[in-house]
C-alpha cells in the first residue's frame, strides 16, 4: 500500500505560516535556553556542571539544526503569486535527515545529562549509560528509513522495529533506575520522578507524530492532503521545544537545589527567602548561616 | 592511465543528500564539540588544559572548513529541475583544496594534543614533536598533488610518497611512544592505547578513501561513475569526525582522569559518591579529604 507523497505538493498560506512561527519558536527556544544554561553553569557546584552544559549543547545542536531546517523550509515551498496562494513545493528537496541527525546526536546526549544530574557512583552510571547511549542511538538509526518510505508496510516495520530499543530504555529507566532515584535527596526525588516521567511523554509523541502518514494511508479524512505533514512538524517540533529546551531547565533546577542541599554557598538564593518566610524577618536581610542545619556534616568542599 | 573525472559531471539525488547530510553532521558534530570543550576546559588541571584547548582548536578549523565544503558543495551541485533530477556539476568548481587546508593545519595539531595529554617531560616531549609534527605536515602536503589530478599513475606515486611519513608516525606513535606510556598512571594507559589505536584506524581511513577513485580507474563496476566520489566524500568526512571530535572528547577524558588523580579537587565529582555508595554514608554528605589515599606522592603539582 502506497501512502500519500511524504513531502505534500502543496501547503495551504496557512499552513505554511503555522510550520513557519513554529520552526522559529524553536530556533528561538533552544537558541537561548542553550545561552542561559552556558551562563548559568557557575550557579550549580561543579560536579552538577557536566549536566548542564551537556543540557547546553544538546540545545545548541538542536538550535542549529532548526536554523537549517528553518531555511530549507523556505526553499522547499517558496511563496506563491498571491499573499493567500498555496506554497508549491520546489525543485529543492524538503530534508528530513537533518531532525535524524539532530536525533543523533542529541537523544543520546539527554540520557547523558539526565543520568549526569543523579551523580550515581561511577559504575552505576557507566552501567546505566552503556545500556541508553547505544540502545537511544538503535531507536533513531532504526526509525530512518521508515521515515523517508513512501509505503505503508517498511514504514510500519521500521517503526516496530525502532519501538523496540525505546521499550528498553523504559525499562531501564523505570526499572533499573529506580534502585537509584530513592538514594537521592528527597527534596529532588519527586523532579526527578516527573523529569523521568517527561521523558517518557515526550517522547511518546515522536512515535505519535511519526504515524500521522500512516493514518493519512489508512483513508481518514482528517489525515488527508497535506494536514498530515503539518501536524507530523508541529508535533516534531513541539516536542523538541519540551524535550530539549524544558527539560535542559528542569536539569539545571535539580542541580541547583542538589549543590544548595550540598554545599551552603550555592543554595544561598532560595535558604535566605525560605528562613525570611517562616521567621518573619525581612526577606533580603537573613544570612545564610542560619541554615547550616540543612548542610550534611562534611559537606563542604 | 586516465581516471574518470575527479569530480563526477552529476549524481543522483539520493547521493547528493547523502553527502548533503554527511556533511552537516561534520558541523554539528565538529562545532559543538569545540565549544563543549571550551566551556568545560576549567574542569581538568592547569597541566591539561592546552592539550583541551587545542582539542577544542582543531574542531573549531574542522568545523569552519565543514561550513564551506557544505556550501560549496550545494554551490556545484544545484537541485534539478525536479526533486528526483540529478544534481548536475556547474560552473562552480567542488574545491577539494579545503579538505588539505584542514588537515595541514589539524593533523600536527591532533599529534600536540595527544603528545600534551601525556604530559611528558620537556625534553621527551619536544623531541617527540619535532619528528611527528614535521613528518604530519610532509604527509599532508604529498597527498594533496595525488589528490587532484586525474591520471593513476600520478595518484598512486604521491600516494606511495605520503604513506612513507605516515609510516614514520605509526613507527614513532607505537615504538618510541610505548617507553612513555608505561610511565603514565595505570588508570589511564589503557585509554592511551585505545587512543593511539584510534588515532592508526582513523587516519588508516584517510588513504582507503583516497583510492576509491583508483578503484573506479581499475574498472571495478561499484566504484564507477559517481559511487568512488560519493564514497571518498563520506569517507573523509566520517572520518573527520571521529579523528577530531570523538578524538577530542577522548583527551579530555584522559585530561579529567589524570587531573582527578593529582590534584582531589578535580575529582571531586565522582570520587564522593563513589565513597559514600561503599561505605554507606548518605550519598551527599562524604569529604573528599576521606580520597586522599588515591593522590601518588608528590603529584600535587
Amino acid at each position: 500500500m502506497i501512502l500519500a507523497q511524504a513531502v505534500p505538493e502543496q501547503i495551504s498560506a496557512v499552513q505554511y505560516s503555522t510550520v513557519y512561527n513554529l520552526l522559529s519558536l524553536a530556533i528561538a527556544s533552544l537558541l537561548f535556553t542553550a545561552i542561559y544554561l552556558f551562563v548559568s553553569m557557575r550557579r550549580v557546584a561543579p560536579r552538577y556542571r557536566n549536566a548542564v552544559v551537556v543540557s547546553a549543547i544538546v540545545c545548541s545542536i538542536a538550535a542549529y539544526h532548526y536554523f537549517r531546517i528553518f531555511n530549507n523550509f523556505g526553499d522547499s515551498f517558496p511563496a506563491g503569486e498571491t499573499i493567500e496562494a498555496a506554497h508549491v513545493l520546489s525543485n529543492i528537496e524538503f530534508n528530513e535527515g537533518y531532525r535524524y541527525v539532530d536525533w543523533l546526536l542529541t537523544v543520546p546526549l539527554l540520557l547523558v545529562e539526565t543520568i549526569a544530574v543523579l551523580a550515581l557512583p561511577k559504575a552505576v552510571q557507566r552501567g546505566l549509560l552503556f545500556k541508553l547511549v547505544p540502545a537511544s542511538a538503535a531507536m533513531i538509526i532504526l526509525g530512518y528509513p521508515g521515515e523517508i518510505t513512501l509505503e505503508l508496510g517498511p514504514r510500519a516495520l521500521w517503526g516496530f522495529l525502532s519501538t523496540i530499543p525505546f521499550i528498553y530504555i523504559l525499562y531501564v529507566l523505570f526499572v533499573e533506575l529506580t534502585r537509584s532515584i530513592v538514594r537521592q535527596p528527597p527534596e529532588v526525588q519527586h523532579t526527578i520522578r516527573m523529569l523521568r516521567l517527561a521523558l517518557v511523554g515526550l517522547w511518546g509523541v515522536y512515535p505519535i507524530a511519526y504515524l500521522f502518514p500512516m493514518l493519512n494511508g489508512l483513508g481518514i479524512d482528517f489525515f488527508a492532503s497535506s494536514n498530515a505533514w503539518v501536524l507530523k512538524q508541529a508535533g516534531y517540533t513541539l516536542a523538541d521545544i519540551f524535550a530539549k529546551a524544558a527539560f535542559g531547565l528542569a536539569i539545571f533546577k535539580i542541580a541547583r537545589v542538589k549543590s544548595g542541599l550540598e554545599d551552603i554557598s550555592y543554595g544561598d538564593e532560595h535558604t535566605v527567602d525560605e528562613g525570611a518566610a517562616t521567621s518573619g524577618v525581612g526577606a533580603h536581610g537573613g544570612s545564610p548561616a542560619r541554615d547550616d542545619s540543612r548542610v550534611p556534616a562534611g559537606s563542604q568542599s
